[in-house]
């Protein structure tokens, strides 16, 4: 047993719990990292964060090879104790758990590199409170055909792959959003391999305003449900949207999750397009837990 | 904004924000209680318990009138921000946090008398945690037609009051009562005026061994959804499967619910039969939070 400090935090309401460990002396197994994530009989979250330096874990040499800079590294579980590579609010959280605690310096228009399992990621502030670049995408071929309790008919659904898998789907109104029954895994026909998370996504009415694109979206993540948001799913979703809307749709979207809203920016970069996601990080309290 | 220490706390996975106020000087209203209570943008909890002298809250004059001994008086909020009377798995929450943290003594044989809304309660140690005298209850005489998804068909239920409503159902096997989709509010005909919780129960194989009657159940708690455990809920379900087990039923329960295990007692008083419940109670871990 031993007494630890942790901060939980969160982004668009996917929260986490934060674990400063600056000699990356812990060693949190997969039970105990479920045993804190449980919300009823630990602490509670979506993820557990582990704040370590870049040099002390076996992916550090080619982070700082890709980054010196990159001194810290997200160690990232989901809440049942597996192994994540990446997480776009958690990101965000992480970045001010760096500039609020640990004195980490980031000016308007500096760049921080921070090291996770998908590689170096590069965070700025902005209004919203940080953005990240999270990198290439590629969109599937296959159309799927998505249906869940609350649809009428099964309606087609656009892959996405932002690291992971998604299948966004368009409805009709907000009305059909809200009576979505999404207590129950939708079913997708044909059936990715490794499944996927599914976003369902309304137009705003209307769609672009002064250049900004805007939808709203629920989302329901592989192996976990409905979630309040999910930072890959919202990038997802206005990529799919953005495509549908043609050729002259805006490289900009505010995309509205039932925990808040998040900024989506395309842009472009040597190696081809990037997207970004901008959106808040909160920390919410401290507390101390026996491992 | 003050900053507020607290506690977190659970009995069979009910889960409270402990908040030691010894001169009664917080004010906590209800929208904060609900930010508190919020799984992913507060601290998270069923409820919320502060810990005040009795003398200091209105009710405290009737309460030490009734038990001189009642110093501490729990205050108890739903995750709304509600006022509540009582919770059967709260107060046990409630004597660990005074015993082990407080240093109220509380020896094998003693009883520990608290303030509720609901009265003094009557607390005493056991092998599980605590024990707590739940008072008197009633049964209802009409009985009630339930049907949830999963159910094949309505099931009669039989309604109990133990200070607040319930209505009690018998399912045939576990599969059935695993199969329950309790995502939805189940259908009461007729529906009671002010709703009701449900509780989905099977009796085990055999139901009575050495003495010991003993029941599986799930619980819908009104205006709540599906909950891990429920104290009132525990006691009216062991309540109805003696009513239905006829005359040689025991007066000793043990009810497994999707959070642990209690054990309900009915055991006579000068009043007439009172039913007590006794369950684990842990303190999980302690934070500061900026209110």
């Amino acid at each position: 047993m031993a007494r630890i400090s942790f901060t939980k935090g969160n982004g668009t309401g996917n929260d986490f719990v934060l674990i400063f460990d600056p000699n990356n002396e812990l060693v949190i197994d997969e039970k105990q990292v479920a045993k804190i994530c449980d919300r009823h009989f630990g602490i509670g979250a979506d993820g557990l964060i582990r704040i370590v330096p870049s040099k002390d874990v076996p992916e550090g040499e080619s982070i700082l090879a890709e980054e010196p800079s990159a001194y810290w590294f997200m160690d990232y579980r989901n809440a049942d104790g597996s192994i994540a590579e990446m997480c776009g609010n958690g990101v965000r959280v992480f970045a001010r758990y760096l500039t609020d605690r640990v004195g980490v310096q980031l000016a308007e228009s500096e760049t921080l590199h921070v090291g996770t399992r998908a590689g170096v990621k590069d965070i700025q502030r902005n209004k919203a409170g940080f953005v990240v670049d999270m990198g290439r995408w590629r969109p599937e071929t296959e159309v799927v055909l998505v249906k869940t309790n609350g649809m009428d008919v099964p309606r087609p659904g656009q892959g996405i792959n932002v690291g992971n898998p998604h299948v966004v789907v368009a409805l009709a109104s907000n009305e059909e959003l809200k009576a979505l029954d999404l207590n129950h895994l939708p079913k997708l026909n044909p059936a990715p391999e490794a499944g996927a998370n599914v976003e369902f996504v309304v137009p705003n009415e209307p769609l672009v305003a002064n250049g900004v694109g805007r939808i709203s979206m629920r989302v329901y993540e592989r192996g976990v449900g409905e979630t309040l948001s999910c930072g890959t799913g919202i990038v997802a979703a206005a990529l799919a949207t953005r495509f549908w809307a043609g050729a002259d749709a805006p490289n900009h979207w505010i995309v509205e999750v039932p925990g808040g809203s998040c900024g989506v920016r395309m842009f472009a970069t040597e190696e081809g397009e990037h997207v970004g996601l901008s959106g808040p990080a909160e920390l919410t309290f401290d507390g101390e837990y026996e491992l």
